[in-house]
C-alpha cells in the first residue's frame, strides 16, 4: 500500500513532544502553510511546537502565521525534533541551520526532488510527484488522526493554493482535487476568503507597475518572444520593492503564439537579473546556464553583469538563439 | 435523497432519440462546455443530438464544439426534445425560440435562480446551489451510466473552471473539487492543457490595452474607489475589440483597501458602458439603477448618456455618495 509512508511518519511524530519546524528561506505559501499546519496538527496532540523562521512574512501570507510562529532561536534550549518542511537540504534554511544540529533527532517533509547530502534525517519523506509539501502534511495528519481545525484547513488550503497556482498548474492531480474538496467539508472553511487574502491585496503601486511594465513590452522574432524590463526608476515611481514585479511575467507568458517570456530586473546600474519562461518547446535553462544561471526547460533565470539596457540586447539575441536551436530540434 | 433529482432526470433523458440543446446568447464557458459535455452523453447512448448556436464562439472557447455544435436551424424537421442549458428562459435564446418551440417536449438544466415563466417544461432542474451548470450535467451523466470519454471530461472541467474563476469563486463548493478530482482521474485528462487553451491565448493587443487601462488608473475616495476608462483610441492603438477589456476590472479589484472598482467603455461619443464592482459592503446595484442600470449588490452595469469625460466625472461622484452611504448603513 502506497499510503503507508504517511502511516509510517505519522506513528513516528506521535512519539516526539518538543519539536521545531523549518520552513525554508524566502518562505512561499506551502512551504508557511505547510509549516503552520503541522504546527497547529502537532500542538492538538499537546506537544509543544514551533515554527521557527527568519524572513519577514510577505504580506500576504501573513493570516498564515496563526500564532504559531517564532523568530526566537532560543526558544528551547533542547528539543526533540526539527522537521525541514517544504525542503530537503539545511542549506536552504540560512543561519538557522545552527538551531537545527541542536535536535535530537531531525525529519524531512519534502516535495522538491532535489537533495543535498547535508543533513541525516531519521525519517521522512520526499514526494516529487505531490502538487504541495501541503498534500503530504495532510495525509500525514489524517493518518495521525488529527482533527482538522479551521487554521489547520486554511493553512492547507493555502499552501496548496499557492503553490498550484489555484490549481492551474500542471502538478494539480485527482489527489490535489480530492483534499481540496475534503477542506471544503471542514466546519467553517470559507475558500474565497482565502483567495481573498493570498490574491487581493496587492498594494497599488505594484499594479500600476504591472499595468507599466505590461504595456512597454517589446516583442520580437515575429511575436515568439516577449521582454520587458523593472527599472529602478519603474519602481521610485510606484513606490514598489522589486519582488512585488514578482508575477508580471505569467501576464506576458497568456499572450497566444508567445513561447518565451523574459522580464529583467535592474538590480542597480551594473547588474541585472533575468528571469526566463517558456510555454511548450523552447529550452530556457540553456540560455540561462549560458550566462552561470540554472534552472528547469520551462523556467529558468541568470543574472547579467552589465546595464538594463545591455541585458536587455543581449539576452534578446540570445532568446532569438535559442528559439531557432529548439525550432530545430523539433 | 438529495441525488433523486439527477436520477430522475438521467431516466427521463433515456426516453428520447433526437434532441437539441440551446445554450444561451452570449456564451460563456460554462454554458457551452454543459452544452456540448450532454451532447456528447447523449451521443454515446446512440441518441442524434446537437447542440444549436447562434454566437461565434469565443476564440478561448473554440476546443469545446469539438464537433457537436451546429447553427442550422434545420438540423432536424421535427425533434423529440428541447433542452435549455445555464439558463432558464426562452427570453435567452434569442432566435432560435422559434427550434425551440418546434421540440415535442422541453426540458431544462440550469443553475441560475432567476426564471422567467416563458416556457412550459416537461422536466428539468435549477439549482442555484450548484457553481456551475456542467456539475449538474456531471451529476445527471454519472446517473445515466455515462462513459466519461476525454471530450466529455474537457467540456465538464472547462465549464467548471470558468464559472469558478479557477475555483476561487465563492460559488466552488466540495462537491466542485470532488468533481474535479474524479475528472482528473479520467485517463488522457491533461487539466493544464485546458487552463492554457482557456487563459493563455489572450491577443497582444488585449495584454497591451490592459496595461494601458491599468496604468491609467484614477483612485479617489482615499483608495477606496478606483476608475479607468477603456476609449476608442484606447482600441484602435491596441487593436482589440471592446470584449477584450471584459477582464480588466478584476485586476483593479485586486488592489488593497478598494472597496468600488468601476471600468467606463466608450461605446460611440454620445454613450458610455459602465461597468461596477464592489468587494464587501457597498451597493454598487444602487448607483446602476439611479441610470437605468440593474445587477446585484456587488456586480452592477449602466449605460450612461453622455461622453466619456461625463461618464467618469459624473459616476465618480455617485460612487462617491455611494460608499458614505453604505459605510453609514454598515
Amino acid at each position: 500500500m502506497t499510503d503507508n509512508i504517511y502511516k509510517k511518519i505519522a506513528l513516528k511524530l506521535h512519539n516526539y513532544s518538543k519539536i521545531l519546524i523549518f520552513p525554508h528561506v524566502n518562505m512561499d505559501g506551502d512551504c508557511l502553510g505547510s509549516s503552520a499546519a503541522l504546527c497547529h496538527v502537532l500542538r492538538g496532540f499537546g506537544k509543544e511546537a514551533y515554527v521557527l523562521a527568519d524572513d519577514v512574512t510577505p504580506h500576504n501570507l501573513d493570516f498564515l502565521e496563526s500564532g504559531v510562529v517564532t523568530r526566537d532561536y532560543d526558544v528551547f534550549d533542547e528539543y526533540d525534533l526539527a522537521v525541514l518542511v517544504d525542503c530537503g537540504s539545511r542549506s536552504r534554511i540560512g543561519e538557522r541551520a545552527s538551531v537545527f544540529d541542536r535536535a535530537r533527532e531531525r525529519a524531512v517533509i519534502d516535495h522538491h526532488g532535489v537533495m543535498e547530502n547535508d543533513a541525516e534525517f531519521n525519517f521522512g519523506i520526499i514526494e516529487s510527484s505531490s502538487a504541495a509539501t501541503a498534500e503530504l502534511v495532510y495525509l500525514i495528519a489524517s493518518e495521525m488522526g488529527a482533527e482538522f481545525t479551521l487554521p489547520i484547513a486554511e493553512c492547507i488550503f493555502a499552501a496548496i493554493n499557492t503553490d498550484t497556482g489555484s490549481f492551474q498548474h500542471s502538478n494539480t492531480t485527482a489527489r490535489t482535487h480530492k483534499i481540496a474538496s475534503e477542506i471544503y467539508g471542514i466546519p467553517g472553511f470559507d475558500g474565497n476568503r482565502i483567495v481573498q487574502l493570498i490574491y487581493n491585496r496587492k498594494s497599488l503601486g505594484a499594479i500600476q507597475l504591472e499595468g507599466r511594465i505590461v504595456s512597454e513590452m517589446e516583442v520580437c522574432c515575429g511575436g515568439k518572444v516577449v521582454l520587458s524590463a523593472v527599472t529602478q526608476a519603474h519602481l521610485a515611481e510606484t513606490g514598489t520593492l522589486m519582488n512585488e514585479s514578482d508575477g508580471i511575467i505569467q501576464k506576458l507568458m497568456s499572450i497566444d503564439g508567445v513561447e518565451i517570456g523574459c522580464i529583467l530586473k535592474e538590480i542597480d546600474d551594473k547588474t541585472a537579473r533575468v528571469s526566463l519562461r517558456a510555454k511548450s518547446y523552447a529550452n530556457v535553462a540553456r540560455v540561462a546556464q549560458k550566462y552561470g544561471g540554472g534552472g528547469h526547460m520551462r523556467a529558468a533565470g541568470l543574472t547579467f553583469e552589465g546595464t538594463i539596457g545591455e541585458a536587455k540586447a543581449e539576452i534578446a539575441k540570445a532568446l532569438e538563439a535559442e528559439l531557432v536551436r529548439s525550432n530545430d530540434e523539433k
